[in-house]
């Protein structure tokens, strides 16, 4: 079993399973988006990185899910599993950088649970909203739909701060026929949203961020920049990559040639 | 900083914080209840602890919380740290655990993360809903309330299964002045609730479970009976262990003698 298989033997028990967040319907006028993320040391993050920027990270994963369904972050809650090196003053600096991530983007921290074990564990839901009917799904890909993503990849060795990007999602609302965040690798992500959308993929050129490689953007992953879709001639942000196409669903080529899925897979780093 | 001064801090931030649910208000006729809780291989469950009842467990920690506070639950996010000793058979029996229980009271597996560390980590999230206004908080104690338990304590050394008290929390509604669940123990989780309430207790009996001793029935924690109060003469399921009284917030006696706080507290735990 990898990653992909058991969230596939999931989604036959459950439809909403699958996409950035599950998506909601309400009573009002709006859907709710719920996303949740972990955020663990020696996975995500470092043992010398601040506590601040652990907190931003945390926070940032989850609002980069909402970002890529078009949506609103509206509510938050932090679980901690405390380690004997996460003292009162790296939690409180911890805090810090979640919370002024919140704070610029309006969302209320609402609860969470504490726990401890022998790694700083940390699970982040943000709860979202977004116009009924209107989330981006990873699905609605069409042949001859350019591919984009919002900036230049193989951000996760260069270290960048992420800046989810929650403008420009909201901004594709209405126009990009599919989307998702790239957090486990341009490869492994483009592979899913074809694989969702029944259609291959046609990658022409990828933007790389300074000192980046093409095989550190297309397998690093924690890019969080989005990917989409939109029908040629639509007007969208963001750098055009290439094509979809037709052919065997979840298929990639680089100017013709295949590209295989090396993203980050968690079953395979088990053991 | 201890567990609850912890919380105190963050509650200063956000005024939802504090409750066994977060509420939120939503467009509909019904609020919104979200609860978070880890389970931790060596904290709440032991190497030996069958995969199937490690997952009922973490989804009954959360049901536990939405019946705290008379709620119907809904949605379930399941996120997963598997560890090295997790292979795919324990994670088939795990979700057979989880989805049991969550199919016998209608809610639906929504989402969830999955990641990988040295210890197996879940936090299940739940959505659930209740009438507006309608919920049980921990601060609506009053002197000359009877305190109430659903069940007899002393649980957690006795290994029960834990039974969410969904049911008892809904006939609650409109009866009881204040609820919460005991998830650590009846003295820290008495404690919380006559602090949150601005009140004391005067405890005058405890049940205990079969075999277990008043020190565990008061300071074991993990009994996940419901803990509530409501007026003398209001009719309420369950068996009355005390009164509330004036004095000074959050104390307890026991047949007049005062009870120490002893419950569990993680940030003691840390290290």
């Amino acid at each position: 079993m990898n990653e992909d298989t058991f969230i596939n033997s999931l989604r036959r028990r459950s439809p909403i399973i699958g996409d950035d967040c599950a998506v909601i319907a309400s009573p009002g006028a709006k859907d709710l988006l719920f996303t949740t993320d972990f955020t663990i040391e020696g996975i995500h993050f470092r043992a010398k990185t601040s506590a601040a920027e652990v907190g931003h990270k945390a926070v940032a994963r989850s609002l980069s899910d909402i970002a890529a369904m078009g949506g609103t972050p509206r509510y938050c809650f932090i679980s901690l599993a405390l380690s004997p090196s996460t003292n009162d003053r790296w939690l409180n600096s911890f805090y810090r950088g979640a919370t002024r991530l919140l704070e610029r983007h309006g969302v209320k921290l609402a609860g969470g649970d504490i726990s401890h074990t022998s790694v700083f564990v940390c699970d982040v839901m943000v709860c979202g909203t977004i116009a009924k009917g209107q989330a981006l799904l990873r699905s609605g890909a069409r042949p001859g739909d350019v591919i984009y993503v919002s900036g230049p990849l193989g951000g996760w060795r260069h270290k960048r701060t992420i800046v989810p990007r929650l403008e420009i999602g909201r901004q594709l609302i209405g126009k990009a026929t599919a989307c998702m965040d790239i957090s486990d690798g341009l490869s492994l992500d483009l592979h899913r949203l074809a694989l969702a959308s029944g259609v291959a993929a046609a990658l022409e050129s990828i933007p790389l961020i300074k000192g980046a490689s093409l095989r550190q953007a297309l397998d690093d992953g924690e890019d969080y920049e989005l990917l989409y879709t939109a029908r040629r001639g639509t007007h969208v942000p963001g750098i055009g990559i290439g094509t979809i196409v037709k052919g065997k669903p979840g298929t990639i080529t680089l100017s013709g040639r295949p590209v295989p899925q090396r993203g980050y897979d968690h079953f395979q780093h088990r053991s």
